[in-house]
């Protein structure tokens, strides 16, 4: 009998940072076959995950010097600081912010990107596998080993320039923070008439889920959409805060002049 | 051996309407064991499914006189019409409507509301179990009846006002006419880029699941929220259509705003 043994070379990889996208990022090397997290560097150790406190260290001066890849998960505005401390210049660095150019790390020939689009929630699990990664580098085998990097954690891989992934990331705040907002601003209508906000609950489950199917101009519904002026002025009336009364006349004003229908 | 025969009485329904929320109605009552619909009273055969069209009459002329419930599930602005139309005064009438008051239904003694609070789409199957209906009747008996009808199609059934329906209804908006619209300009922008949209696909049912563990105000995060008055007027550049600029500034500073940043 024949014992064969392969010997399979690991992508190394130290993540700079604690915060959210840093201790997601962990967990989604975790028990990996193609890539390990040697390394953690942050300085609060109180957000990282007890598994990560395991090869954590606190300062980059004692960062290890023989990984492949050292991801840069800090918050954007902190991007040039720590990246200028980062000494390690035949290293590959790259950033993962949707908002910053790539060339924020300048300084750094060997730079890259690896933009995850998702919002992350501190202890709460996000499936990597349908998490789309947005991938930039400065050179070829960069970009192919970060290719490798990320194909080994998520099945949707893309290829984009720092103008298109901050144009997506404009696009994801329209998707996300916008839509959450007006979540925030229907929880406030609710709380003004003494409903249960958790009623709304699978509304909007079913208004996300529905443009997996449906582009979102066709599945547009409501008052505005079909051009019902007396529902929109009664709303009008019922909305106590001012704000929210003015937020509601001004989206469905952009509803009803997209589908063509008059005030 | 004994055989035991139970006497089931079963609540018959009458729906009128051919339309999203008849038909969803429709399917939602089959093979229940608590109601079943007698008739189905619609202009339009073409809309009503095949099982429907079995039970289906073209004309209020030969509507049944003997069913319990006659849910009229038509658009807001058909009701009036449609319940002028409608003679059996002795019969208990209730439309579906969450902006309009039961009182639109006035010259029938015994009027109620059962109003399912979903986005409902032509051909695809909505869970009703988890969908919230929304009960008010003139008379109490009535009111009995309509929620014994209820359970038998729902898990989460609702006694309000016709008032706070209408709030009801204006969250609603809010929470899923105006996150659709917000998935609409990001499509836009995305088309902007040459970025498939689908890739926000993931983050979108994220953001509608998050609230389910948190509420939306707490839950919101992007530059607006941070205060990150340098990541929006890049943004802005980056946003090629005008109408869409505009939106983007005007609910960033009203994100702004609401958590105490400044301009």
């Amino acid at each position: 009998m024949h014992t064969l043994f392969v010997l399979l070379s690991m992508i190394s990889v130290v993540i700079i940072g604690s915060g959210n996208v840093a201790s997601h990022l962990f967990e989604a090397f975790k028990n990996n076959k193609e890539a390990t997290v040697v390394q953690v560097v942050g300085r609060s150790e109180v957000s990282l995950s007890e598994y990560a406190k395991q090869v954590a260290t606190a300062s980059l001066d004692n960062i290890t010097h023989n990984a492949d890849v050292y991801i840069l998960a800090v918050s954007d505005n902190a991007i040039p600081a720590v990246a200028k401390q980062f000494k390690l210049k035949d290293k590959l660095l790259v950033h993962t912010s949707g908002a910053t150019s790539m060339d924020a790390l300048k300084d750094h020939s060997k730079r890259g990107v690896f933009y995850p689009l998702q919002t992350f929630t501190k202890g709460k699990k996000v499936d990597f596998s349908s998490i789309a990664l947005c991938l930039e580098a400065q050179e070829q085998t960069d970009l192919e080993l970060l290719q490798q990097l990320a194909n080994a954690i998520s099945k949707k891989v893309y290829l984009m320039s720092s103008e298109q992934r901050k144009a997506l990331h404009v696009a994801a705040i329209f998707a996300s923070n916008f839509s959450n907002f007006m979540y925030a601003k229907a929880e406030e209508v609710c709380q003004e008439y003494q409903i249960p906000f958790e009623m709304l609950h699978p509304l909007i489950l079913e208004t996300a889920k529905k443009i997996e199917q449906l582009p979102p101009k066709e599945a547009q519904t409501g008052p505005a959409r079909r051009g019902d002026i007396t529902t929109l002025e009664a709303h009008k009336e019922l909305i106590k805060n001012n704000t929210n009364k003015e937020i509601y006349s001004l989206i469905s004003e952009a509803i009803l002049h997209t589908y063509g229908k008059k005030l």
